[in-house]
């Protein structure tokens, strides 16, 4: 495994999580924050980091390091500026949530990066570099983008990071990574959303809520997130969300038509209990040992990861 | 507090629970099973239940006891019928789901019985009478029908039956019991089964799945439901269930047009935010006392509900 040093820009819940998790794993580490006020929290607590970004940025040229972009979607260009100008030609990956958005990004204000998207799947309602953990990432899935043409010593790093920090790594076009999170998780957010105003139902009537248990708990509880952080979420994967919305507003409309004319909802309740029974029988994915060699090797990645497996280590 | 004997017809979960929890408060309890397979469970668990209803209805005849239908929906009309002919003005309460249809039943196949419905608010994804448990009921809301006209001594037997068992009381018109459960209890259903199937997309690609996290196993648990039990819940409530999905639509069309054209889903995630919220500041209600006298009694009752409050015992 190599020893390559890290540097993390953003040192919010998943880069404060990644820097401790780095640095536990024996890698050189540091970080720039937003304000100084969080640099001082986190240099409290033994790490460095400050808040001059291109000091950052030319100690990674100095030591070839692996930048990780850890901020939200909107800070992504103003980064990618200084990234052009002190080290353009740097190993870079990134933890936003979104990977299209995020590779135009980068082929429009650093083009010259050596970038491999990637994506932490890790989270918890809290945020800041305070709620951050060493093992946050602890048997996550950590997506990375794995598209022809794109740099493989990159990849490799990404995933060595990966590792390092316990995840297993899921390879994935990025088109396909933005479908699929939209599917399982811009989607979930906008439902439990949908499901809470409704629940709610008159000011002046308290009944429903009152009587609400397991089932309307479960499906609002992360309607219950901070509003400005889902909405940063979803609203970077418009494309792919619309599709995900079309599909469930669909089958919502078909469920509808038969609860009106023949008043069945089997097809529906069927369907989901599959779907259901299907993400159970996805919980334990089979551990893939990979080689980067050979001509179709990203082809053979992406295969991987639609069987819903994991990458853990290399192969001899 | 009354020590009226009861006899529960059906021992699954609630039925099976309400048998353990009454027998423990010390109740003369007896019950029949729609099979001897399960009334013989019941009896290795020390319980007087057999497969004989129009014995177990000769029993309530003589001891004036209360009877409880904790059968699904569909096997209601053949047990009202053996009620009609053996004990036709039995104190009947019930702990179906939908409390309309059931209320249609009664008037229709056992039009003597002193009918008060009940539904107790408590379930797991678990069922049948091994499932159940004697603390099913603790803390549970516990609907009773509250409308005018009906009979306030069984009313009065029903509300004990709930307190032996550890419950509150929610009094509630049978009308509006309908439309709330629909908002926050058979909807969560359905939109919990669209999302299992979004997710589950097609076939041949588990990389969603394999995504899903969190969000995605909070939205569906209750897909992995047993189908025949959601769709006889909901299909019972038909009317009530397409005003909540008509709701529910009509916020994802909106929210779906925003997406299209500004991009912004603002409105949507604050309203689920603020639905959420609301709902968590209902979790701790005003325990109620009352008396059962005074010519607006069941309005008032009826109040205490939409407030969302509880009652738990009789005020002196």
């Amino acid at each position: 495994m190599s020893e390559r040093a890290v540097c993390v820009i953003g040192t919010g819940l998943i880069g404060g999580s990644l820097l401790r998790a780095a640095e536990k794993a024996g890698r050189e580490v540091w970080g720039t924050a937003a304000s100084e006020a969080t640099a001082a929290e986190a240099r409290a607590d033994g790490f460095t980091v400050g808040t001059d970004l291109d000091a950052a940025l030319r100690r990674v040229v100095e030591t070839d390091a692996l930048v990780v972009l850890a901020v939200p979607l909107p800070a992504v260009p103003d980064v990618l500026r200084r990234i052009d100008a002190i080290a353009p030609t740097c190993r870079l990956t990134d933890a936003v949530s979104v990977k299209v958005a995020v590779a135009d990004e980068v082929a429009r204000y650093a083009p010259r990066a050596r970038y491999v998207g990637g994506h932490p799947m890790a989270g918890t309602t809290e945020s800041g570099w305070a709620a951050g953990q060493a093992s946050l990432f602890a048997d996550a899935a950590w997506v990375i983008a794995t598209d022809d043409g794109l740099d493989l010593e990159v990849w490799a790093d990404v995933a060595e990071l990966a590792w390092a920090c316990g995840a297993r790594v899921v390879p994935a076009a990025i088109d396909e990574h933005d479908l699929a999170v939209a599917r399982i998780s811009h989607l979930p957010h906008l439902l439990a959303a949908v499901l809470a105003a409704v629940g709610a139902g008159e000011p002046d009537d308290d009944l429903p809520l009152a009587l609400a248990a397991g089932s309307f708990a479960d499906g609002t509880r992360v309607a219950g997130t901070r509003p400005e952080l889902v909405l940063a979420m979803c609203e970077g994967n418009r494309d792919a969300l619309l599709a995900a919305v079309d599909d469930a507003l669909g089958r919502l409309g078909a469920m509808r038509g038969a609860l009106a004319s023949t008043g069945g909802l089997a097809a529906t309740v069927k369907a989901g209990y599959a779907g259901r029974q299907r993400w159970a029988a996805t919980r334990d994915p089979m551990p893939e040992r990979i080689r980067l060699d050979g001509p179709g090797v990203l082809a053979e990645l992406r295969e991987i990861g639609r069987r819903g497996d994991v990458v853990v280590g290399w192969r001899e």
